[in-house]
């Protein structure tokens, strides 16, 4: 595979898959390596990741789950096409399909209730909210500026069969707009895991699975690294 | 003091403070205490309990907060009136009022936006949901008979002034609901505390902080007992 400018491979250390990353662009962090770990699969599944970026997720859920078809689905036309690389790089391009689409329209092409799992590490601040990067690219994949946590929620859960799940990162800031608007949706948190890195300071992120329509009971829970 | 049949003495290990338990009754356990310690006051704070049992939690905040007053409502006249007995037996009879009220008449009594803090230890368990003690006092404790989540909220709402704070202890599996109807009733969780009993298994008791009016920005946080 010919390297652009740019450009590095990381080893994911999961039985000999490799990203390619763009060290300008947005790189994947341990939020998404903890959301492909949290993600669970009892029959081979329709997943649909909504906002892939380099395609991190895909790439890391087709060596752990079951599965017929993982999607992910990428606004930026050039992001969209480094995940393309990546899938090609792994021989992934029977597992794995990359369509470059704006998420808020995804359900026109993949059709209301088409997903088994549906999963998630989207923009973590809203727009207007902290530094936004001069870099479109990395503004886009950490800002509420191309989608927002109701976007996403809302199209997750159009996108969901009846019992479908959703798995999702985030940061604990937003739990109370998270939980609100999966309860909207219809996509009843089930299992929260709060993540905490420092004995003494709150959590840093938050693994969510809801489920379409499921029973209201939650159990909450954490990992501790430290 | 005298004691009535069934009844006990507990020592709060706390500045000498003593409760009147009565055994064949609802008696207190560490979610309580736990809630009396997370509970923060900065002025001298009109304090409201909805459903303040035998009196444990107004008599612990009595040693641990700075307050003008501390109201305990109570629905039971029996708890009510054991509840002014622990006062009278901890001299604490200018410091804490019990009333025997309905807490959903409450805000008849001592006026919207008459509070600076509201707690609450509110009956965990949905009526109709596990098994339901067949004693009334304790069911009434236990479960929402006599008042469910949006009853308690809604009225701490009303008691509480703009930027008031709400303290409550209940089970994490009820914590969707709780958050969605804090928010609803404009009473924004800040702080969440999650408590763990054993390494294993999943939190025991949520503590929460809302703050009437308050921005959306919440902090999650972890208590460890093993």
């Amino acid at each position: 595979m010919q390297l652009l400018e740019n450009e590095r491979i990381d080893d994911l250390e999961l039985k000999g898959l490799k990203l390619i990353q763009d060290t300008k662009a947005f790189c994947f962090g341990i939020d998404a390596v903890d959301l492909a770990n949290f993600v669970t699969s009892k029959n081979e599944a329709v997943v649909v990741d909504l906002g892939c970026g380099n395609g991190i997720i895909p790439v890391l859920l087709s060596a752990k789950i079951k599965y017929k078809k993982i999607y992910g689905i990428e606004i930026q036309p050039k992001v969209a096409e480094l995940a393309r690389r990546n899938v090609i790089f792994n021989n992934l391009e029977d597992s794995i399909e990359i369509i470059n689409e704006d998420l808020k329209n995804i359900v026109d092409r993949l059709g209301k209730a088409s997903a088994d799992i549906v999963v998630t590490n989207p923009p973590y601040r809203t727009s207007g909210c902290g530094k936004v990067n001069v870099d479109d690219s990395k503004a886009i994949a950490r800002h509420e500026i191309a989608c927002n946590l109701e976007d996403v929620i809302k199209n997750a859960s159009l996108l969901l069969k009846p019992l479908g799940k959703f798995f999702m990162v985030h940061r604990p800031d937003r739990l109370v707009d998270i939980i609100c608007t999966m309860r909207q949706y219809n996509l009843e948190p089930k299992n929260i895991k709060f993540i905490y890195d420092s004995k003494d300071k709150g959590a840093t992120h938050v693994l969510l699975e809801g489920l379409k329509g499921g029973k209201k009971f939650v159990v909450v829970n954490r990992e501790e690294r430290r």
